[in-house]
């Protein structure tokens, strides 16, 4: 069928050609379809959209990825991608093929995959699974489809954590201590999707995260190490494709997991990799057993791809550090840098920093690289050749100007600290867009609690903000205090 | 977070809330994440989608679903529904309960979920199936979110055919023969979704099949029977939703399948069912295996839900009929009715009425009634009651102008008809918007041919589709016919 090509913005990126719903049904076109486009002797698809007033009888629109497409243009009814039939394939639980891998990740990294096939990828994979063979697979398919960083030293180090576990800022101290004991350390990392801080985020308080290729080179050569934005290089960009269809399922199937991980490190050009896995209830890993389950496939499938890696099995319901919120997590990572800080951020930070080393081969002590002030120093060399202030001090980093101070109400043992509502706070109060917003949680797990006593305290940078998430703070219980005389919480 | 709502057109006719990229960080709303937007007091949920032109900030686009939505608005971030957890658990292989699938049932009619979601559900039913218990349940949930037919006969005749054969337009006779018999049945039908005529198309060649629920009971009251298109009312309406996800992974898990075709049936208000089940190389259901174990327990659901079934296992690779394409499956409709035509279709025909009559416990012969002239005045019955010209003769049925014959180039025996090749070529020529085009089949499998006789017509009502169509007959063979002396199809 001829049509004109006209553009249109519907706020999407992905390639979707809009048809009257005249020219569809001439066509035999139903929504989700895939129509061919000739013009100028390319050939282009897209997925079809019906519409009765978007565009006229006689024009197809096309969205912005499609936007090369102009003048009269030749329109057929064109059939899925191949890859559709693999996934139908994962779906009647078969093994997939390398290129069939290759395949379905080519095709995911091109949008050619309309969410209805997306997701049914995901689904198949979370209710298959994937075999060793497959991952294997899979993590080259999507290591292939994007940019690759290359090193000259032989030993280039790297950690990954699995799962958000708040104010868990442990990165910035261990590449802190690491490049400065004399390893290669270029660390990618993310912002913040559902949680009040990526690592990006808190970093970014210092000084820029979003370099190109070229200078991320330039700055680890500088200084051994970088604390960069992973979305500003196309490192496994397959990857986020994924997540977008995993996120509204909360399915997250180990072996597409693992596959995202190690294609993300191979692509960084990591040789020896610490994997954290924190576990625990409420947090990606449920179970000490699947943490060890998991941590034994990452492992196989990094000894196929030659990536050195080893596992460490965390704990990942209590939080880590005092603040949640970008500038309260920067001051933590500061505070720890300078020798002081809350003890369980450094002491986890000293404990990945020094399986690293060891697992590296490097015979050095984190504890005495973060005690000395070496690490201290590196940071702010870092902080420098990213752009920031490398003098900056922690009291230099002040949390926002509203707050309210949460107290506890009964006398007792602080018995639970919720991650997930500590979160939902600081995300209310303004975290991360509004980077001095967000919590200081004032007690530990098995912490003596007097009624009174402070629990926790909300910042915020505007006081609407503050009362939005004082509304919500009534509602939740983020620090619970108990005490034996407690068999009655409430009478009403 | 308080914005002004606005309405827009993006050509869907989903739930649609647009947020300015600025607004929806802000908010920390991702696409696919879902707001609530209350105004004046109410309450409505809708899928965000981000953009960086179509609204500005400080504005929210509503889709046509939600043009109710006006003035100052307030949008908060709100969680997915309930039902997203079920799709989750059906992932993981666990047995749904009553409740959960009717929460499943009710946002997919309410199009709270969206495609990601959908899929996975239609994914997780595939991959882990769904027992008879579970079956049952999703029936009884299809049924109670539509509209539902009653009538004060005991015993309601009805007939559905699984999976799309060519030309194989049983349903008219049927339904004529059975309301000749005094038999109650109010039968509806569908338009053509990838096939080049619905039975709802080829009726309407006779006479309108859109009609109100009270116009249906009155065209039964006066006829017994009707031949109606079910898209006008709304019988089990979630099935078109699923379908929406089932079509491009091209799967149709069984027990969702059973639930469909039982809900219609039962929103219809059907006692006694004849399921015919063609089976064969590519047709929905492959093996005669797979044809019974369907059969077996689409009966085993039909007695929990008090619905008599009996199943007809029927050859699907083969047209039935001569004709493809609304006229021509038409004008083979009426030469059957009028004694003559293609003798498959007769056959089937007969053959299913039978089942239907005897399933009913009526006591009359099929053949009699349709040889003796009682079943084509009772269509004429019909076709008047539904705004038609009831003296239409199958002579008056004339096919497009325009035609090509394409002809044996070797002498054998028709050893295949290609169903699928046949309705790619009817489609192309026009049907079924232009419902005079189509095809004419002259051969049967088995038929001797002679090299240079006649195997196929294409009709077609322009030039330009005609010469669509030969192009595309030029690269199939619908028709294959072979000698023993084939060893050699050609050399070249």
């Amino acid at each position: 069928m001829q049509l004109e090509a006209t553009t249109v913005d519907i706020g999407t990126t992905r390639p979707l050609v809009l048809l009257n719903t005249v020219d569809a049904a001439e066509l035999g076109a139903h929504p989700i379809d895939r129509v061919r486009i000739q013009h100028a002797g390319e050939t282009t698809t897209g997925i079809v959209k019906r519409t009765d007033e978007l565009v006229p009888p006689g024009t197809v629109g096309v969205t912005e990825p499609l936007h090369h497409v102009r003048g009269t243009v030749d329109v057929t009814l064109a059939g899925a991608p191949h890859s559709v039939r693999y996934v139908r394939k994962k779906l009647d639980d078969i093994e997939l093929e390398a290129d069939e891998l290759e395949a379905i990740v080519r095709d995911i990294h091109e949008s050619r995959l309309s969410d209805v096939e997306l997701s049914a990828y995901v689904s198949a994979v979370y209710a298959n699974g994937l075999s060793l063979e497959e991952t294997k697979h899979l993590t080259e398919a999507m290591t292939d489809v994007g940019e690759q960083l290359q090193w000259e030293t032989p030993v280039v180090a790297d950690k990954h954590s699995i799962g958000g576990v708040a104010g868990n800022c442990v990165t910035p101290i261990i590449v802190s201590i690491v490049a400065a004991a004399g390893l290669t350390m270029p660390k990618t990392s993310s912002r913040a999707v559902t949680s009040p801080a990526g690592t990006a985020d808190v970093v970014e308080v210092f000084c820029d995260v979003e370099f190109t290729i070229a200078e991320i080179e330039s700055i680890v050569e500088e200084t051994n190490g970088c604390l960069v934005w992973g979305g500003g290089v196309d490192l496994s960009p397959v990857d986020d494709e994924i997540i977008r269809a995993e996120n509204p399922l909360s399915i997250d199937p180990p072996g597409q997991l693992i596959a995202s991980v190690l294609s993300k490190k191979r692509s960084a050009g990591s040789t020896h990799v610490v994997i954290d896995i924190p576990y625990g209830e409420g947090v990606k890993v449920e179970s000490l057993v699947a943490a060890r389950e998991l941590a034994d496939d990452v492992k196989r499938v990094g000894d196929h791809l030659e990536v050195d890696v080893t596992c460490a099995i965390t704990h990942g319901t209590d939080p880590i550090g005092r603040g949640v919120g970008p500038v309260l997590e920067a001051r933590d990572v500061l505070e720890v840098l300078e020798g002081d800080g809350p003890e369980s951020l450094r002491l986890k930070s000293v404990r990945l920093a020094e399986m690293l080393l060891t697992h590296c081969g490097v015979d050095a002590s984190a504890t005495e690289i973060l005690e000395s002030g070496r690490a201290l120093e590196r940071f702010r060399r870092i902080v420098a050749a990213q752009g920031g202030e490398p003098d900056i001090e922690s009291t230099d980093l002040e949390p926002g100007a509203e707050s309210t101070t949460v107290r506890a109400e009964r006398t007792g043992i602080a018995t639970r600290i919720d991650n997930r509502q500590l979160c939902e706070l600081a995300r209310r109060a303004g975290a991360p867009l509004d980077s001095r917003a967000g919590l200081v949680i004032h007690r530990t797990v098995t912490d003596a609690v007097e009624s009174g006593d402070r629990l926790y305290t909300i910042y915020a940078e505007t006081p609407t903000k503050l009362a939005e998430a004082e509304r919500l703070a009534d509602r939740l219980e983020p620090v619970r205090v108990r005490s034996k005389a407690d068999a009655l919480v409430e009478r009403r």
